[in-house]
């Protein structure tokens, strides 16, 4: 194994709170060590065309709580094709890049173990997405910064079904996934927590719903955006068809969710695994995705992290069922 | 005219930040002239089903913050007929209320006009809504909230439309009047801002956003929702229809901009008109709104303070041309 | 053991964020099991005076997002007397209260075990304070929040020290632990953090600002409250002494780092251990803390619980070296 | 008159929120019509050492919303003597800047007076401060914005006085103005407001808070650092001496009111201002701030400007008697 001299670090998929916090950590850490430090813009788009750059310590200065990516990220679909993936490793080449430190998901993820397989070049992974849907860490960079913005934004939805004694269904991001739903759901005190990983029963759903009529009280649902009975809009117009005089209103959180300024939990989290990255790169790891598990350091090869598993605690669904008894 | 001693408040229409405030500057203003207080719950509905009740001091403890209403608000069809008046009328005798704050909007203070003039109890109005759309004032309760809630969105929204140099389109309150979304637009830096008001040149548009295209910088488009183009899902469909491969996104912002704490500007505001509306009472008014005009308290009859006149000011909507060049 | 029928519940020592959403959590899961609940007001002062008032589902709602704790808190100097919790325990009868729910740190546990070994009523505990400092639990109710308010009030205070490259020395809650200085820091990218648990070098403090001053950039220390080199006056004063023209400036973050709304985080964490709190008293538990750790709800003896043991991650504090560098 | 081709932006005095956002517009509206730019850096203390560069559309990109000022702020000493103004004056020469934009209160205008006097070159100013205590605009930029810090943070003590029933006594910003304290004292729901402007009555007070006492309840009072009876903690210590038993508690906010994002009011004020501050230049105006009376854009000669004027609103200071009832 050769000596490293000269980490990139790039950010990939979809952007999140955090991002900034790792990239300081990976500079900072690199720097550290007397190693040098190219950044990479856009991802593998950017290793692609070539823009690269070198960072030092005012490049990442009064960035650690800043949203998004200084690095900026893109989709790149020339990256799949082997061609691709030899501009890349050129470009490196070109700029003395000989390991890689990639921030992001299921996607970064597997093209990193992909482009290291062929060119021999290390790389390790940080967990970079608002969805908390990896093996390998228990709290993904950005997904707790996500459940406060998504619990901001239902407490001020919460002041006008209050109001109104209304009902609000509001969409929250997880296209396969419950886990922004159900804890939002639970810290909201929502009345009922529609998700992918179970089946929702209309029905029950109506007959709690009823109850809520009958109380002249408000209530909130909160519905995952990937929930197999459909999104907010679907089942607002099933419980207006069931009860056409219920004063319903539906609201899609979107996009802000994944931007704002990181929490303290997703800076220090994305601290911890920057330093870790760029150490565990001078150690000899490569393939493996840098995460914590019961507050300690954890690698999980890439092919490990990047199996998806619908992990939701039976226990925190019982606990929304009691709570908004 | 009748001495008053027990002042009736309420609150109706759409909910806006602030109304607290304002209530609680009833109250203890009431109490501070030695009058008593009766809260109304719903609005002109629970003027007639009866829901009142006697207000004290500690009733309005600890709400100068919080959004809402905690006198709830609702829609009532049957106060629009001389049946329903009658009632909430013998209800008002009932718990000897002999004047009325009513908080609200337009139809608040039509039903306000219509009312006293039936039945000669004198009643002011207070202007809250988040929609700024009332004569007689500078800024309505909530309007400055509303701002302000919108405005930290779109700099959430901005984080991932520059970690991706996405063009993002947002959806912000405004069914006639382009002002919420005129103000952000300029707070939030946006490109471009459409308003029912002025005629959407999707021409210009399209010339604006290619240029950004080339640039590969993102974009804000703050839409009002009553923009005559369509909102902002009809402008994100005519925009990828001209450009298909442009990375454009959509996002309504939705109710939470009707609700959060109110920001100082609302509470003072809420506050100095809360007190002026009793002592308005006590000196004999009846039939107008208390609003602020350059700093000043103002008293404007319900039916100017209710004919809309869509103000928008051409020196603001020079200024997006100019800054977003 | 005879079966639970009514269960008190009380908050008691320094209010955390988070309290509310915990007390929502037991009253409505007592009522989930048909069980009665009973609100203790201001702890164990309220318990000796006998301020007890039967709770319903209504009595919590719209609390869970609410900052401080609705059921007041007090010191209690008389029930530290056989003779007051005498007292305590007869009102508690009075009330039909057959066992105890305490919120609460370090005094609240010592009081309930003493207590609860006299009278043979069972008791268990909910971990609310910000400090983070007990044993049994990863986190306790109000941490999470406290952290990303200290963590927002640096926000602000850098941009001020980066517009004029100014020092700035901020000190933080921690009479005894760095607990929150430390992770606050390493999220805020101070320059160094300043602890009771290691000896503060204020030699090596020296040296690291000399060449602050060098490069003309800013700098923020983080001082917990506790160090035993002195608070934040006594460090500036030190710089001052060292440094007469350095441009430094102090700021005390203070009590508002109790307040606020709580967290997603601590609101999940609260109704977590709420819900774990009654279903422990049915399953006859007494004398323990309900914390989580490692995700799973945990048991803890009280006389565990209340052993300090201030448990610096000494890996973070080698993050702070290298992120500061 | 020549006309002017490049002009020069500088901030200086303290920071405040909203100076961003009037940098942008002035670089963008200069731009718009084809003139040159040039920043400079750290105010009179730059344009001596000739930190000054070329700024772009670009340079203000994506700073709409931050706070403190991208361009720096400093004192100058030597920009009080007449060698430090000719050096500066040469530097502005030698990078070809005609005319200048200063951004920054009573200190920056005195400057700017006797610099433009001197050299003949013209400058105009915009109101940036926090404190208010201009003439010739109704707000200043980061005004608005400090209220609210303010606001928020006095909502998160108020959890803990209420929990507790504690007295809070919270010193703001004002060293000679309580025109911060005066609004937030309103906004926060204070029980009374203690100012430079009006003779503190320790005795009232005294009498206000016995009955407080009486009621077990909370209290919050506001004291302007510049109250002629004393700072926060020397009131503490005046009603310690009276009440030995109270339950007192002092928190001074402290530069964390002068940091954060900048309102939607203020970054609106400052874009407001700064196209029209160009505007001005070029339609020959100097020597005058440009500010906002009553919507309007107000042009104020320098020296009218920086004449203090302490003037307290008195129908303020009735509404907290009224309301703290």
């Amino acid at each position: 194994m050769a000596e490293i001299k000269n980490i990139g670090v790039y950010t990939s998929g979809g952007d999140s709170p955090g991002m900034n916090s790792a990239i300081r950590a990976v500079v900072r850490t690199a720097l550290y060590y007397n190693l040098e430090v190219t950044g990479i813009r856009r991802g593998y788009e950017g290793m692609i065309t070539g823009d690269l750059f070198p960072m030092d310590r005012k490049s990442v200065a009064n960035i650690v709580q800043r949203g998004g990516t200084i690095l900026k990220t893109a989709r790149s679909e020339e990256f799949r094709t082997p061609e691709g993936r030899q501009k890349a490793y050129k470009q490196l080449k070109r700029y003395g890049v000989d390991a890689l430190v990639g921030i992001g998901g299921d996607g970064t993820f597997t093209g990193a173990k992909v482009f290291s397989n062929e060119f021999g070049i290390p790389i390790v992974g940080l967990p970079g997405t608002i969805d908390n849907d990896l093996q390998g860490t228990d709290f993904t960079i950005g997904y707790d910064t996500a459940l406060n913005t998504v619990v901001e934004a239902v407490d001020k939805i919460r002041d006008t079904a209050e109001s109104h004694d209304r009902l609000f269904i509001v969409e929250v991001m997880g296209r396969d996934s419950g886990l922004i739903a159900l804890r939002t759901g639970i810290a909201s005190g929502a009345e009922a927590i529609l998700i992918p990983e179970t089946k929702t029963n209309i029905e029950a759903l109506y007959q709690r719903l009823e109850q809520g009529r009958r109380d002249k009280s408000s209530k909130i649902l909160i519905v995952a955006e990937g929930d197999e009975a459909g999104g907010a809009f679907e089942i607002g117009r099933l419980i207006k068809e069931k009860y056409p005089n219920y004063d319903t209103r539906v609201s899609v959180l979107g996009h802000m969710q994944r931007g704002g300024h990181p929490t303290c939990m997703d800076r220090v989290l994305a601290s911890r695994v920057g330093v870790a990255a760029v150490e565990a790169l001078m150690a000899g790891h490569s393939h493996e995705m840098i995460g914590v598990i019961n507050g300690q350091i954890a690698y999980t090869p890439f092919e490990n992290a990047i199996k998806h598993n619908a992990d939701i605690d039976s226990n925190l669904l019982r606990i929304v069922d009691i709570l908004s008894l």
